[in-house]
């Protein structure tokens, strides 16, 4: 338990505050679970942000770099770096608009494409062993839950 | 709606990933209601860092930093330069054990209560209207649900 120290039982009558707060509770979920997986995603030779994109590229074939770093939660600058080393490494390509030259998109190589498939395969393996501990509706619910919040917080 | 781009429609059957991704959930929520709610930290006068350590010693009136640092997610060498910097503004003192000098404690004094207070009760104001749109069950459940994957992440 995180929240069980020594001293975490002198503040009298006043209810405890951080372990019951949504933003910790979610933070402290995200932080931990990323760092255990990320530790799969480093071994199969991506950075973590290239994760994040081939996760996008995977559900979308091909998008835009202002896509990418909105939905990678990520500044346009730096998402603009991290393709041109995808671009190197050979696990994305770009391509042009044939109607509009200026809009590029990107797109993942076949080497690419395995490379992820197999990390999405890592990614349900372990999503599935963290919900293992919830109910099955709740493992459902928990993630109609979240979005729930997410699109409660894209309106305000 | 996030997922939904122009080019999001273009991978055929392959069943949409990351949209549905545990971790992905969690990355895009909570860091998407901390940025909401730290603007209000600000506000108040103090940086997102010390607020968590402020959350933190509300719930238990003494800590060590060694606790502090693993509750608050944060290295111990940074959360030293932290606790100087709100010892400095009035906000924690350090106090020893009249048993063992070498264990220093950290607290708040009065004026970071009051302050602490304060955005506790605009914290609990803002996770409120974040889950307005769930069920009232749900609400409480979505924490519990929390719990419980932060449970199983600390075994594995």
């Amino acid at each position: 338990m995180i929240l069980e120290t020594d001293s975490s039982k002198s503040n009298g009558d006043r209810a405890k505050f951080v372990n019951n707060y949504l933003l910790y509770l979610l933070a402290a979920a995200s932080e931990k679970a990323s760092a255990q997986f990320h530790a799969e995603v480093r071994k199969a030779g991506l950075r973590v942000p290239e994760w994040r994109v081939a996760a996008c590229l995977y559900d979308s074939d091909k998008m835009m770099i202002t896509e990418l770093a909105e939905l990678s939660l990520m500044e346009q600058s730096r998402m603009t770096r991290i393709i041109a080393q995808m671009v190197k490494r050979g696990i994305v390509k770009r391509t042009s608009d044939g109607n509009d030259k200026r809009r590029v998109w990107v797109q993942l190589t076949p080497d690419g494409m395995a490379l992820v498939q197999a990390l999405v395969g890592d990614a349900k393996d372990h999503e599935r062993a963290l919900l293992s501990e919830l109910a099955d509706t709740d493992a459902a619910r928990i993630k109609i839950m979240l979005q729930t919040v997410l699109n409660r917080l894209e309106k305000t």
